[in-house]
Parts: structure tokens; sequence; C-alpha cells
């Protein structure tokens, strides 16, 4: 360290005086090096020893716990050690006791803003989800209260969303009626919230929550698109007033519902729906011109349910083709453990439908949480956070509450009104828990179309046009994966749609890796630096030599490739030195550092390289192989077969090294 | 090019007289940048601007043509083009004009060699595959001729192999019975071989043969050695005369057929089969031992039938227990393009099996004509190769021939014998089409059991334990590929080992992509080279500076990961720092010369990164990306939001330029 720090304080003493010495002294440079070979050419050095063991076991820990998250606990007592502990399962335990009246009066604004949205949305949603409508109550009541304990971040507001809904939805309507067989619909879809609780514990407990990297931002923005494009138009059923509606979750059949049942279309509820509809998309546009009026879209749904309950109430005697919710059942949730469904044939579709929605809600509720986070510069551990939504789940599977996790829109509100901590979440329930308890006759006269007008505002937030056109504009793969995440979910299915998406993302890394590509080098003039002659005028090519870049692990997938991708450099840099009678080619200079990996095909395609070219009398060269690949070549034997010239640190030394041999040997 | 060898030439004369100098060389060097950072510091450059189309093209262009295969009809007239596509099309006409009697004789000699090889291996594996030997013998015929006129390479023996019979087999039979529905089965392996073939020569015609290298060698290791051990459990069928034997292809149920029907066991089979099996293994292992003794294993195959034949025709009134093969009819390959069958329920099973034994024929001729190749030092073109196999196998197809392709035994046995073109596969199918019209009936008491000892001494050379344990010395995941495919041969089923084996394989490379290495750098001292701190002892730390180099692509199934990752490392930092009393982190210096990709999830991390560093007061500096990476950052406008000092060419300039700032605004 005490070199380098001497050698940063020097910089500015010498640097005016040395100045005008300076192309001299790189040419000096680049050429004293013939008479030190073995002292100016830095050797490639092996990386530290290891046993496969503890090789095996960094990996591992690369793996599994690339946040270190035991690095808090390092040098501490154990009594510490166990408060820590605590607060790392439980993180009320790290705000609660600083909690103070200031940022409770916040969190109870923000509590009693987000209970205002969160009643009419929750009875929506379970419409969507086919459930009845206080699933959607129980379900905002129960996981935020869990949450507010388990939880790490300070702005999620928790509670059933729109795409798990959907999802849970269509996946179970495929195969169970939820009106014929209500019963057997509502215990497979409190099974598959099970499921989905244990799959979302076990990836945050099995620290296995890169799965959910999988689904990638592009393949997110198709799947939002076209879920809310595909919700919208089931909304049709509730704003037309068909009362006979497809099960079925595709663009086409619901299209051909639609027009097919024209003679059941209502104007009555055509009128009340389109009338609130404009209402509810005027409030939200202002919200969005206006982030300060955010309270104006958070009240709008309460606002719009009870005035058109009040419309309805009042014209009940003359509008009876307006579909209303009729009655709920006051109380608080039943337990619901005894409907829990653990036998054939539906226990596949309920762990299938759990995993589903399990992975999606997730996504959703851990983007959401570090969106916030990064707002307001505090971390929130995926992994953590992952066992928190889990554990709620699974409580709630059994306090009759379907999936749940942190909605962007109610959180997105929660943070404008200025929560503070997961007290608001709290207060959210308590406004729940009063609504369950006393307020349940009010809905009786609320109007179903209302609730498809909210459901349609709340979805058509999720087109993200603009995130879409970005994709094009930057990397028209991942375009490519939004637009099949899009059509397939609107066309054939959910579950088909994601894996259709997920295979383009997946399919696009092998591309990279099976065709990768191959740049030639040259020297920029004075300088030790080699780059592309295609990418830098100033690079030129040194006589004798070709020098090749791969920019791609070497893997069986693309060894043949990279072959003959490399003898065509090397036949079309001979044809040509022949056109324009240049020196002879001798040595072929891979640029290594890019290589970050290779398997056994690609040590054998560096083998086979080397003899090819060793017919023609050309020699090869490795400069700057990474550890790994260092110690593969090594345990191969490669190194002995390239021999002592056939490996440098640099390109920039071996050219230099090489060619005063040269000098040296005429 | 006129500077660099310039540079070059001057190399000697300057090299002894500067060498003194040296060590102030580079400390003035590194200190002049600060007096003329415009001058000193090279600009990063865009890649060549291209559209949209451009690219596109140049991309498919490197996925299909990455051998250029056009590049010998440039500067031609159009007669020599149309000479030079026919030649491309029928490399016969490349060499028949130059041949000669000197190669005819030797290809005389390999010709009847493998002859004498391909007339019991054919008998033995049409058996194999459940089909009427003759079969075997037709497939020996008519194909070998077609390869001869479209193939390319001089050293193919073509012809059955035991890999793709096999398979073959083992998939038609798990449908339809090969003895209760003969012509069924008969019409079906020909269907299959005609997919097969359309499917090898639509590979090749369409440029995709990088999909076989799909099947790494690790996988396909695996597999052949699986493949051998139930191909000869199954051979206990034939060698301990049993007559009722599952037609599975696991090894548990072929396990229990062997031992559940001991009663069936005949002594007098099996001292006829052991006897020849010695005989066979011995001759191999002699000509293993001693490569010029080839022709002791060549000729033992047809030795042992012509031996055996005539004990069982001696011995006919006392050994009735001896199973032998029969009644062959006499005459050349019937047409069979009346028997494909293109209707349901078996088209499925058809294509499939045509694909899958279309694949593995594919891979095995391709390495084995590649190979040879390689030895002689002449060009196999793997798209040409398919095309000339698919073709051969579709036209073998419409002539009672079964799946064919380039064998590796037969093809060794070839080369060693002299060949020099393909005019030995014309003197083999000569030798056939003579045993085919004039010597059948001496087959008719060939004993089964010969033909059971044949196919062990063939497939006992497809498992190589010393590749194995190669891979597991390299490469512990390529070791793992290749355990699964065997396993998942032997327990499973073919194409789900094939399947598990791939998986594997892919994985692996997901895996390097999910958790790439990230390598703390520092300056080896004298020198402009920044290699990692943990390989290098010379390696040092620059004061106020982290630099990192990411070693993999940054996509979004990485991008979280790396997130994190990049964050815990300047923690790292700044706690070491803390605790040494250094100065504090300024810069966070991020080496992109080995990020060979970028997508738009890791373009958000690059920018999150930069927000979440700016608010601890460090900066984030980019160095060296590569040509798409740095389009992407540009048309991100990622570029703008670094900044002007946020991008240096090399890792060097960033270090010297932005320390020699802070001395001059100190």
């Amino acid at each position: 360290m005490g070199v380098n720090s001497n050698r940063i304080d020097n910089l500015p003493d010498n640097g005016t005086e040395a100045n005008p010495q300076h192309q001299t002294t790189i040419t000096m440079e680049s050429i004293d090096l013939p008479a030190h070979p073995h002292h100016e050419v830095h050797r490639v050095s092996m990386p530290p020893r290891q046993t496969t063991l503890q090789k095996l076991k960094q990996r591992l820990s690369e793996v599994f716990f690339p946040d270190d998250p035991l690095h808090r606990f390092k040098n501490q007592t154990w009594v510490r050690k166990l408060f820590l502990a605590l607060q790392y399962f439980f993180p009320i335990l790290q705000w609660a006791p600083k909690y103070g009246i200031g940022p409770f009066r916040s969190d109870l604004v923000s509590g009693i803003t987000i209970a205002s949205l969160a009643i009419p949305q929750g009875i929506s949603y379970a419409k969507l989800a086919n459930l009845p409508p206080i699933v959607g109550l129980y379900s905002s009541f129960v996981p935020p209260l869990i949450y507010s304990v388990l939880g790490s971040s300070r702005h999620l507001a928790v509670g059933p969303v729109s795409i798990a809904s959907l999802v849970m939805g269509s996946m179970l309507t495929e195969s169970v009626s939820s009106t014929k067989d209500p019963i057997l619909y509502l215990k497979l879809a409190f099974t598959a919230t099970f499921f989905a609780g244990i799959f979302q514990a076990s990836l945050g407990f099995l620290r296995l929550g890169f799965v959910i990297d999988f689904l990638s931002k592009a393949t997110l923005v198709g799947f939002m698109a076209g879920a809310a494009v595909i919700v919208s138009l089931q909304q049709l059923k509730g704003l037309l007033g068909i009362a006979h509606f497809t099960t079925k979750m595709q663009f086409i059949p619901v299209m051909s519902s639609v027009f097919s049942h024209t003679d059941e279309w209502s104007w009555q509820t055509m009128v009340l729906g389109g009338a609130f509809l404009v209402f509810l998309l005027t409030t939200r546009h202002i919200s969005i011109r206006r982030p300060k009026l955010f309270w104006i879209s958070a009240a709008a749904p309460l606002t719009s349910v009870l005035i058109s309950t009040a419309i309805v109430y009042l014209l009940r005697s003359k509008a009876h083709e307006i579909q209303i919710i009729g009655h709920l059942p006051k109380g608080l949730n039943p337990p619901s453990s005894n409907m829990l469904y653990f036998s054939a044939p539906y226990l596949v579709l309920a762990i299938k439908t759990g995993l589903i929605t399990g992975v999606l809600s997730l996504t959703e509720g851990i983007a959401v949480g570090r969106t916030f986070a990064a707002l307001k510069n505090y971390q929130v551990d995926g992994n953590k956070e992952m066992m928190a939504i889990g554990l709620m789940n699974m409580a709630g599977s059994c306090s009759s509450c379907y999936v749940t996790t942190g909605s962007f829109s109610r959180s997105a509100i929660n943070y404008n009104a200025g929560a503070q901590s997961a007290v608001s979440n709290i207060v959210m329930s308590i406004a729940v828990l009063v609504t369950l308890l006393f307020l349940m006759p009010l809905f009786y006269y609320t109007p179903n179309v209302i609730l498809a007008a909210i459901i349609i505002t709340a979805v058509i937030g999720l087109i993200d046009y603009q995130a879409a056109y970005d994709l094009w504009k930057v990397d028209k793969l991942d375009f490519l994966a939004c637009l099949s995440s899009f059509f397939g979910v609107l066309f054939i299915s959910v579950p088909v749609g994601l894996i259709i998406a997920v295979g383009v993302s997946v399919f696009k890394i092998l591309l990279h890796v099976t065709r990768p590509n191959t740049v030639v080098l040259g020297n920029i003039q004075g300088t030790h630096i080699y780059q592309s002659i295609n990418r830098y005028k100033e690079a030129l090519k040194v006589p004798s030599f070709l020098i090749l870049a791969i920019e791609a692990p070497i893997y069986f997938a693309n060894s043949t490739y990279l072959q003959e991708r490399i003898l065509r450099w090397v036949r079309e840099e001979e044809e040509w030195i022949r056109e324009n009678n240049e020196n002879t080619l001798k040595y072929l200079i891979l640029d290594m550092t890019a290589v970050t990996a290779i398997d056994t095909s690609g040590i054998e395609t560096i083998r086979e390289i080397k003899k090819l070219l060793g017919k023609r009398s050309i020699k090869l060269v490795l400069t700057n192989p990474v550890a790994s690949v260092m110690e593969k070549l090594h345990r191969s034997k490669t190194l002995d077969y390239l021999g002592l010239d056939g490996l440098y640190l640099t390109v920039g030394e071996a050219v230099s090294d090489i060619s005063s041999q040269w000098k040296y040997s005429v």
C-alpha cells in the first residue's frame, strides 16, 4: 500500500517536468524489454491453491450468501448475538423501541388513506379471483398484521393484488367452477395460498431468492401489460352487465363472450359503470400529473363505492338489472386450516397454482419493497422478505385469506401519504377490522359494476408503454421477450406466457454464449493498450501477429464455432498478407481476459487450434487467462502443451517479448 | 501498418541503452498525464454506426455463416462459380478427376477390410434395432454409395451403428412389438429413418448445425457408456439363449428378465457364445495394443461368423437349443417408399424417433469425420456433411435401409487400412452387393449368439473410463453432466437421459451467468497492469480507489446479485479503511472488459449502483466497455448519467487521470 501512496504523492512534482519526454518514454519502455526478458515479463500466476472442498464451500457461499448475512454477528458477545438474531427475524424489534408520536401521526394518516383504498380493492380483487368478496377483506386484515412484525420494508402496503388474483382465478377456474362447486373452489384457493406461502418461505429460507431474478424486467413488462388487458376485457362482464360469461382467460373466448351475449347488455349498468369509470380514470390522471394530490386517487374508489351504493339504494325499485354484491357476513376471519386440501385429484392443481401465484406475488412484493427502500436509502434483504411474505401467506391460508403481497399502487400511496413504518399497515388492519365488524351491511347494495370500474382503473397502470419503448430502443431481444410474454398471456395462458418469456430470456443468454464475438485487436500507438481495430482508428495491426480477443466463456456450446471462426480469421489474415506482400503471420495471440470460464470441450478446442496452427507454422499464445481458466489449463496439462512462450500476462508483454526474441535470434 | 513496423524495427537499437532508466520511465509516464489530460487520456469510442438492419444482417451471418462458405466464390467468373458450386454439392467432382491407380489399390484393400466387418456388424445391429437381419445388409449397400458422391470425408465408413440402432429399437419397441406386428414395426423404422434424414438435411441446409454442439463431450461420454452397458446387458438374451426377454431398455427390467428366466438358460449357447466372446475381445485387445495389427480385430467378426456357422451346421442334429438366424432372402434392396407411414396414431412416435436417432447419428458421423480430417489435415464442412448424411438417410428410407451414419470403429479400421478416398465405401458396397446376391444362404446356420458377442465387442469400446476420469479431474460439473446422462440412460430411458444431460450442461452455463466472479484488482508496481490482488502478490491496492473486474455479461439473471455483491465489496472496503485509518474511499472503478454483453436490467443495475454510491459520496467509473455494451450505455443515456469522468479506456488511465485531478484541485 505504501508503494502506491508514494507513487500518487509524487504525481504533481514530476508530472509537468516529465511531459516533453513522454513520447520517447513509451518507445523506450517498450523497447527495453529484450535486454531483461526475464525481469520485465510478468509471469501468469496460478490462483491460490484450494482443495475441492474449499472451492465447493466458496462457490456455495457465493451462490447462497452473496450478501454475507452473518457479517453483523462478527465480534459480538453471545447476548448481543441473540438480540441481533431476534432483530433479524423480527425487524419490529429494530424500530419499535425508537418509535414515537411523530412518526405515529404520519402512519395514522397513511394507514387510513390506504385502508380507504384497500377495502374497495380487496372486494374487487376477490371477485377477480372468483372468490367471495368478503375473502378480499379478510385478506386485508390478517396478512398486514403479520407483515408488520416480520417485514423489513417501511412502505410496503400489504394485501390482495390484481396479478396474483387474476392468475389464481384463471388457473383454478380451468378445472373447477366457482359457481357450481364454490366450497371446493374456496378450499383449493386456500390450499394454493398455503403452497404459495410454503414456496415463498422456502425460497427465502434456502436462500434461493435468485429464482425470481429469472423473471426479467422485460418479461414482467410484457406479462403485466397482457394481464392488464385480459383483466380489463374480463371486466366488460361487469361493465356491460352480462350474466353468462366465459370462465376462460384468453382474448378470443372473452371477446366472443362479450359479443355473443349482446342481448344481455344492460344500459343502466353501462351508464352507471361508464360514469364512475370516467370519474376514477380522471382522479387517477390528476394524481399522476400532481403527485401531491395522491389522496384524490386514493379516496376515489371508496367515494365511488359509497355514491354508487347510495344511487342503487335509492333506485332499488327501478334498476333491477343492476347486479349488486348482496349479503356479506359480519365478523372476523373464520379459521380455515380445516379447509386445506391435500388429496387427489386437485392437489397438483393447487400446488401448480400456488407455485405460480407465489412466484408472481413474490416478484411484485420484493420489487415494490426494493423500489421504496432505494428511494429512502435503506436496505431490504430479499431472502428475509421472502420468508416474511411466505409466513404471512401460510398464516393467511389458515385464516380465510388468499394470496397477498405488497401492492404497488397502495404502497405508492402509502409512501406519498408519509408512512414512516409498518405501523401504517397495522392502522389499515384496524380500519378493515372495524369494517368487518360493523360496516358490512353497508355494502349490500354496492353494484358489481363499480368493482369492475375499480379493477380497470387499478390495472390500467400496469400497461407501461414507455418501458416497452425503452426496451425496443436499447435491446431488441429484450423487447422480443416482452412481446412473447404479452401475447403468450393474452392468447394462450398465464403459465404458458410466462414460460415462453423465460424461455426467450434464457435463449438470449445461450445465443450470446453460442455465438460469441471475436475481435481483432491492434496497438494504440505509443501505449501498451490493445484495442479493437474496428472501433479504434488509432489501433494498428502489429505485423506478423494476429491478435484476437474472445468475448465469452468457451463452452461445449461454442467451442466448435470458435474453432471455425478463429481459423477463418487466420485464413483471412493470410489472404490479406498475400495480397499486400506483408510479413508472414507467425503468431496468433488469443486475449483470454473475457474468457471467464472454460470447460473440457473448450480446453480441447484450444489444443486443437494449437495443433492446426502448428501445421501452418503459426504459434499460439494465450494472454491473461482468469483464475478458473488458468487452473483448468494447468489440470488438463494444456499449459505444458502450450510451451514456455505460449502464455503471457498482457498482449503488450507478449508482443514486445516475442518480437525482441526475433531480433536477437536473427 | 508502417508505424508499427517502424516501432518493431527500432526495438534492438534502443533496447539496451534505455534499460537503466526503466523504473523511472514508468513513474514518469504515469505522472506526466495531468499536464495534458486531454491529450494523454484515450476516449472510449463508440462502435461504428450501423442500422438495426445491418446489425441484424451481421448477427445472422455470424449465427449461420461463421465459416463464410461463399468466400471461395469471390472474384470468379460465372462458369468457374458454377463449377465450384457443383464441386461444393458433389465433392466427388473434386477428387475423382485426380484419382489414380495408386490410391485405388489402397482403397480396394481398405474397402474389403471394412466390408468383412460391415457384414457381420450390419446383421448384428439390425438385430439390436429389432429389425430383420437383412435390413442391416441393405443399409450397408445403398447409403455408402450415396455418401461417396456427396460426402466430404475421405475416411468415413458409412453404415448402421450401434447407438442409433439401440435408440431406434428401444423407442419403437415401447409402442409397437416387432414380433407381434413386424410389418408395422418395419414401416415405422423406415419412416423414422426418413424423418431422421429430413431433419439432418435441414439442419445442414438451414445451417443450424450448432444444435448438435449442445451434446457436449461430457454428455456423450456418459451417454455412450450408459448405452454400451445397457446394450451389453441386453445381449445376455442371446448369450444365455433366453427366449422370453423384456422389450424394455432399462437396467432393472433387463436384469430381472435375465434372472427370472434361469430355466431358459442354455449351456450350449453359453459355451459357444463365451468362447467366441473371449476370442473377439482378445483380438480387440491385440489391435488396441498394436495399431498396426488392426486387421486382426477387423477380420475377427467375419471369421467368428464363419467358424460358428460351420460348428452349428456340423452339430445341427445335436444342438437344437442354439438359436440360428434362419432363412434370409437373396437379392438387392427392395424399394420401400410405399412403406413410409404418414398417418396417426404412430406418426408422432416416428418423428420423435427420427429426431433423436437423427441427432445422435449426426453427432457421431460429424465427430468421426472431423477426427480423421484433423489427423490428415483436411477440412470437413459440418453443414455440408449434415446435408450428405441427411440425403443418404432419406434415400435409404426408400430402399429398405434404416438409419446409417459414419461408424467410429469401422472408420478407424478404414483409416488404418490406408483408405485414400470415398472409393473404399464403394468397394465395401460392392462386397455387400455380392453377399446379398450370392452368399445369403451361407448365413442360415449362423447362431444368434455370435451376433450378441459381436455387438458386445463393438460397444465395449464406447465405455471411456479415461475420458470420464479426465472430466472429473478438470471440471466437476462436466463430470456431473456425464454421470447424469450415464444413469439417465441406464435407469430411465434414452431420451430422458439425453434431456437430463443437456439440462445439466445448460444449467452450468446459467449458473456461471447467475453467479459471476467479481475480482478486486490492484496495480502491479511499475506497470500499467492491473490484476487480481488475490492472485498476484505484486498487485497492490491503490488508496482511495476500489477497482473491481466483473467477469460475466450483466443480465437480468445476475443483475440483482451483482448489485448486492458490489455493494458488499464497497462495504467491506470501507470497514477495512476504518480499521486501518486509510484514505477514505472516493472512487469505485468497474473494469468492464469481461462484461461481454448487457441487457436492460443490467443497465438499470449500473444506474442504481451509481445512485447508491452517490449517496455515500463515492463516484462510479467504468473502464473499457466492449462495443455492444458501449452502444447500449449510449442508447439508454447512461453515458450522460455517468458524466464526463465516468468512463475511461483502461483502469490505468482512469487512476492516473483522476488522481492527477485531485492534486491540481487541492
